[in-house]
């Protein structure tokens, strides 16, 4: 009797436990499951603005905080940057490079070379409004951490001969050395050069100054093969390269 | 005793029910649990085809046959449609229409009008090769189905006063007549123009042809405000259009 009581208690607690796990696993990791509703919102929501269809968005939808930390936390989102650098990869392994010095490839600094997630879990990860002095006094500390995946890229890109050019919107002004510092502790070492936005483009649209330094580029001689960024404003506009590269960022928009 | 021994059955019963139903929940429709891969890699590969990473593809890879099933049919894609035509929307309410009959819309057809799932199906969701006789077979039938929120914002233009003219690849010798009942019969009735690929077109890449075709229409004096399609190639490409909308499609690519 007391045996089969005991029994009862162990199989009502595993129950439980099977239940409350489950629950949990749909509350917050799995936007496909009809309990989800905001999961399957954020799903779609993040589709959206990486195939630039949401734009501008100002920020991150108050409801998909804890869907855009799991997403970047627990794996995903490194999931498709390998999936997407391994494209690069076999890109590259094709080109016939012309090997006189002007064979080049661009990349953006921001959460393409060097990432700000630790930054932005401050600002409720976009869903808070952009705030530029915060930005900037982060970005001074020159705290970022490589993105793996592209470092893996850039160092395949240095081996094999490009000329690699960290192209970026952060002003020149205020961030030069630190910007030049983080991406050394980190481990880009190598590149040609980085540019960085002088008071010439001052005002300008993230597409309109990129488009005028790769037309710059191009005119000097150089051939651009290929073209990462985390935003479309990176790779649209002129002089855009063979191939563009577009890494998630579901944080925040530049237009 | 007896009634102990049926709790302990009742209790085991319904453990094994839960298990169950957990185990099926994680291996069909869940992403983002650590016990589904193949859902993990399939999110990654629909969010790089989406961004345009992957390029060209040929076939749905193998192990996201059922991924893309659950997508299709358990209604992601149907949220990812609407909340891309909820934009489309919003944007059509702002455009400030001169009205003299030259502010025009285009529209694709294939997967943006009219859907080919019940097609897809039958060529495992887009795991088996392009199949141009089985395709023009079923085509020939009309039996595609409307895509409710793409007729939505049809409907919408129409009422607003927008031309639009629906531009598809399909080929018009054979195809001409069936593409128009079809889309008749599922309710796209009030369009300015259908225009089709003939002869002088044949062999060109989608991009070039639609561009072809987009520059003629703005030379006739149209002014091209929205351009919709579910391939990037609809939206590439010159006289784009003052703003894209990219539909989803993870069962086949087109250059």
């Amino acid at each position: 009797m007391a045996q089969q009581g005991l029994l009862i208690l162990f199989l009502l607690a595993l129950l439980c436990k099977v239940m409350c796990t489950r629950s949990h696993h749909q509350s917050t990791k799995d936007p496909f499951t009809s309990s989800n509703i905001d999961g399957r919102f954020c799903l779609s929501w993040r589709l959206a603005v990486e195939t630039n269809n949401e734009l501008p968005w100002r920020t991150v939808p108050n409801q998909c905080s804890q869907y855009v930390e799991d997403y970047l936390i627990h794996g995903q989102y490194e999931r498709d940057l390998e999936l997407i650098m391994e494209q690069a990869l076999n890109y590259v392994n094709g080109i016939p490079l012309v090997g006189d010095g002007m064979d080049a490839w661009i990349l953006d600094v921001d959460d393409t070379c060097i990432s700000n997630i630790y930054y932005y879990k401050s600002k409720n990860y976009g869903c808070d409004p952009y705030d530029p002095p915060a930005f900037r006094a982060w970005a001074v500390k020159g705290w970022c951490t490589a993105i793996p995946s592209v470092l893996r890229l850039f160092n395949k890109l240095i081996d094999n001969g490009f000329k690699v050019i960290l192209l970026t919107g952060r002003d020149k002004e205020t961030l030069y050395q630190a910007t030049i510092d983080n991406l050394h502790n980190q481990g880009y070492i190598g590149y040609d050069q980085l540019i960085m936005r002088t008071t010439t483009y001052k005002g300008q649209s993230a597409v309109m100054y990129k488009s005028n330094i790769r037309k710059q580029l191009e005119d000097e001689g150089y051939r651009i093969w290929g073209n990462v960024g985390d935003q479309w404003s990176d790779l649209q506009g002129n002089s855009s390269g063979n191939r563009a590269f577009k890494l998630p960022n579901p944080m925040y928009f530049v237009p």
